[in-house]
C-alpha cells in the first residue's frame, strides 16, 4: 500500500472477489460479493430516502437525442461522453438515441406530462439503475463507462422548498457515510467551473483517502427553473397563476466501494464497515476433524445467523490459509473455534482492523459480537477521520502549499480565494491541485487570495482527487 | 371490459397510475405505484432465490457484437431485435455493442474466467436488470422494447444437477405466482419450435388470463453444454479430467404485473394480490371535518402501520371520490371511519374484490384485517382458478378446436400432439391457436394427433397468447 497505492488497489478488488473485467473496456463485472456490499448500501441509502418521504420509480435507458439537446448546458456537458444507439435489429433509426447518462431529460419531460397543479407538488423521485458515460480512463468502481448508482429527481412550489431538499439529501449522504461506511466527509459547494452541466449550484462530500487524494462521495444539485423553462414545467398556484417549478437531482455510485476500499483497507486488504459487510463474522473452527468441532461450530453459526450476517468456512483449507482468506475479504469479526474452547465453553473472537484477540463465553457471545462490531465502528472511524485531519494543511500562498506538497505529499489543503476562476486555474496549474469544495463550515486561514493577493471571498478545500 | 378488453387494460395502466409513456416507443415510465408493486415482487422473489442459495451479481449491459455470435443459435434467435452501440461520444467504436437482450454470452464469458475445478461449482447467480429487445408492437408490460427482469444463470458439474436446477426455479416461479400473485398457472415444457434460442429445453409457467388468452409467465431453460463447448467452460473434475460444465437460465419480468391486471382486474379497476399491493388498506374518513375524525383515523393508521402497508387519504376530495380513486388502485382493504364509527369504538372494512362490508371492533382490527386479507387472496386466487377450469377444453380433432373457438371463444385447449412441428404449424394456421407447453402433468384426451391422425406423443395446452 505504502509503495505502490494504485497496483494495491487493483490487487484487492480482484483478490477479495469484489470484480472481474469484461470484454467491453471500462465495464466490470460486479462479483457476488463486491454486490452483497452495493446491495447492503442500497438499502441503507433507500430507507433513508422513503423515510425523507421519496418514492421510486424507473425510467426508460434511452434519450432521443432532441431530448438531450433541449437544455443548452446539460447537452454540452454530457454530449461528448454518451454511448449512442443507432440501430434497432437492421433497421437505422430515425433519430438516434443515447443511454442514459444522467436521467434529467427523462424525468423534466416526465414531470412535465404529470405535474398541473400545486397540489402535485412536491414530487420526490428517486430511481436505481445503471448509466453510461463513455470515459476514456477507467478504473474499477472509481471511474467505469457503465457503473450502478441512484439519482433522486425532486420538484417543489418554491426555489427555497428546493435548495431546502438540496440540503437535506446532501446532510442524508453525510450521514450515511459517516454512520454507515465509516467515513468522514467535507460538505460544500462546488465552485462554478465545478458544477454539475445545467446545475444553478452543487454541493458535495468529500472524503480523503489513504493516498491522501480526495474523493467525490455524493453531490446533490439545485437547479433553480432553468430545466422547468425548457422542458415547461408549470404548475397553478393557489391564485391560479402559471408558475415554474423548482428542482434538484442529487446521486451517489458503486464509486463508494472505491471509497471503502481505500478508507479503510490496509496490507492485508479490504476492511470493511460492519454496517455493509455481505458477512460480519466469520466462523472458523480450528482442528475441525476431531470430534464435536463441526458440529459446535455450526450450532453456532446457526444461533448467530439471527442477530448476524455469519458464515462457516469448513472448507478443507487450513486455519491459516482462511484467516487470509477472510482479512483479504476485510470480514469485520473472525471467530476460532476448536477442542480447547469447546471445552471452556468459549471461543476466539478477532478484529479485522487490529486483530486484537477476545475470549468470549459462549453464553453471552451475542453482545460481545455487537460491542466488538461497535468499537470497530467507532475505531476505523477514528482512524480515518484522523487521517483527514492530519493530511489537512492551512497555507497562504502558493509557495506554501508547494512547499506543503513537498514535505507533506498528497493531501486536503486549505486556502483562501477571491472566487475568480483564472486564480482556480493558475493554483492548478503551479501546483497540480485543484478546487475540490467551499466548505459549508468556513474558517479564516488569511483575508488574501492564495493566488492573486486581492480579498479573499471563501476558503476552499484544495486537492488532487479520483 | 367485457366489450373492449386491449382498452380496459390500457386505461388502467393510465389510470391506476402505473405508468406513463416516454418519448421513445415501446419504452415506459414506471409510475410510483407501479414501481412498488414491482419491488414487492422482486423483494419476495429475491428472498425465495437466496433461499434457494442463489447470489446476486452485476454483468454490463454491453455486448460486443463478436461475443454475442460466439453461440449460433444464440446469435440467430436474438440478433434480428437489438439495439446497437455504434459510437461512444464523437467517436466510432471499432467494434459495434449491443444492449443486452439477455445475458448468457456474459456469464459464459464470466464462467470461463472463474470457474477451474469441481470445487467451483455449482455457480448459482442471478442478477436484477433491465433488457432491451427492438420489438415492432408494443404494450405496456406485456411487451416493451426495454423491460425489467431478473436472469439467473448456473453452471453444474452434471447434467443432472443442471436438470434439477431447472425444475427448482420453475417451481419456484410457479409457488410464487400461486401463493403471492393469487395467479394458478400450469407447469410445463415448451415445444422444439418455440425454445429459448440456444437451450436444449425450455420449461414455462402458462397462466390464462381473464380474456381466455395465455400469458407466458416466467421460463426456465436446461441449455446442456452447448454453451459451455462454444465459450470453453471447463472444470477438472476429481479424477483431474476435464469437463464441460452443464448450464441453466431462468427470468421473469415486468410482464407479471401485467399478469396480475388481465387476471384479477375488474370494471372499477386493479385488483392487487395483498402480498404485492403497495397499499393494503387504505383508511378513510367519514365526516373528516367533525371533532376528532382525523385525529382517530390518524391514531388507527398510525397503529396498522407496525404490521401492513398501509396509507390514510385525508385530502378535501369527498369520500365517494376517494372510493372509486382507490378501488382503481386495486387496494385490497378499505377502512372507513366517522364519528358514529368512533362513538361505537369500531370501523367498516371493505373488501376490494367483492365489496363486502363488515363492522368490526377497534380493539381487535388487526387479526381482522390478517382474516380478510388471507380470505381476499384465497378467493381471487379461486375465481382465477375457476376461469382457468371452464376455459379449458378437450379437443380431438382440428373441427372440435374450431367449434370450441367459435362457440366458447379463446381459452386453452387440451389436445394430443404427435410431436410433428408440420402438425404444430397446420393447427395454428387452420384455428389461430398455437401450442402453449406439454403439460408436466399430462392427460390423455385420445390416442391419435390432433391434426395428422398418427399415434400421438404428447397432452399439449393450445391457445392465443399474449
Amino acid at each position: 500500500m505504502e509503495v505502490d497505492f494504485a497496483q494495491w488497489y487493483t490487487d484487492i478488488v480482484k483478490k477479495a472477489d469484489l470484480i472481474d473485467y469484461s470484454s467491453v473496456k471500462g465495464c466490470m463485472v460486479i462479483r457476488p460479493y463486491g454486490f452483497a456490499i452495493w446491495e447492503n448500501i442500497k438499502n441503507d441509502l433507500d430507507a433513508r430516502f422513503k423515510a425523507t418521504g421519496h418514492e421510486n420509480v424507473y425510467m426508460p435507458m434511452f434519450i432521443p437525442e432532441s431530448l438531450l439537446e433541449k437544455e443548452k448546458d446539460h447537452v454540452e456537458g454530457f454530449a461528448p461522453e454518451v454511448a449512442w444507439v443507432t440501430h434497432g435489429g437492421s433497421e437505422e433509426l430515425q433519430e438516434r438515441l443515447c443511454v442514459r447518462p444522467t436521467s434529467e431529460t427523462l424525468f423534466c419531460e416526465h414531470y412535465a406530462n404529470i405535474v398541473h397543479s400545486y397540489r402535485d407538488l412536491p414530487k420526490l423521485y428517486n430511481q436505481w439503475c445503471s448509466v453510461v458515460r463513455w470515459e476514456k480512463t477507467t478504473r474499477p468502481f472509481l471511474r467505469s463507462r457503465e457503473f450502478l448508482w441512484q439519482e433522486g429527481h425532486t420538484v417543489h412550489a418554491t426555489a427555497e422548498d428546493a435548495v431546502e431538499e438540496t440540503e437535506r439529501m446532501l446532510n442524508v449522504y453525510a450521514d450515511f457515510c459517516e454512520d454507515d461506511l465509516c467515513m468522514p466527509v467535507i460538505k460544500g459547494k462546488k465552485t462554478e467551473s465545478d458544477k454539475f452541466a445545467g446545475a444553478v449550484s452543487t454541493y458535495a462530500i468529500e472524503a480523503l483517502m489513504h493516498d491522501g487524494k480526495a474523493l467525490q462521495a455524493g453531490t446533490s444539485h439545485y437547479f433553480g427553473d432553468g430545466f422547468a423553462k425548457a422542458f415547461g414545467i408549470q404548475y397553478s398556484d393557489k391564485n391560479n397563476t402559471l408558475q415554474y417549478v423548482h428542482q434538484t437531482s442529487w446521486g451517489v455510485t458503486t464509486r463508494l466501494i472505491g471509497a471503502i476500499i481505500m478508507s479503510h483497507g490496509d496490507n492485508n486488504g479490504l476492511v470493511l464497515p460492519p454496517a455493509v459487510a455481505p458477512v460480519q463474522v466469520v466462523v472458523i473452527p480450528v482442528a475441525q476433524h476431531k470430534a464435536g468441532v463441526l458440529e459446535k461450530a455450526n450450532e453456532l453459526t446457526e444461533r448467530l445467523k439471527e442477530k448476524f450476517r455469519v458464515k462457516i468456512d469448513d472448507s478443507d483449507n487450513s486455519p491459516g490459509w482462511k484467516f487470509s482468506e477472510y482479512e483479504m475479504k476485510g470480514v469485520p469479526l473472525r471467530i476460532e473455534i476448536g477442542p480447547k474452547d469447546i471445552e471452556k465453553n468459549q471461543c476466539v473472537l478477532v478484529r479485522r482492523d487490529n486483530r486484537e484477540k477476545t475470549f468470549v463465553p459462549l453464553d453471552n457471545i451475542e453482545s460481545e459480537i455487537e460491542r466488538l462490531l461497535k468499537e470497530l465502528a467507532t475505531s476505523i472511524y477514528n482512524k480515518a477521520l484522523k487521517n483527514l485531519e492530519n493530511r489537512t494543511y492551512a497555507c497562504k500562498t502558493v509557495d506554501e502549499i508547494n512547499a506543503s506538497l513537498a514535505e507533506n505529499g498528497d493531501g486536503f489543503i486549505k486556502a483562501m480565494w477571491c472566487g475568480d476562476e483564472a486564480c482556480e486555474d493558475k493554483v492548478k496549474e503551479l501546483t497540480g491541485v485543484g478546487t475540490r469544495c467551499i466548505p459549508l463550515q468556513q474558517e479564516h486561514i488569511s483575508d488574501t487570495c492564495v493566488c492573486c493577493g486581492k480579498p479573499a471571498k471563501h476558503m476552499v478545500y484544495w486537492g488532487k482527487a479520483y
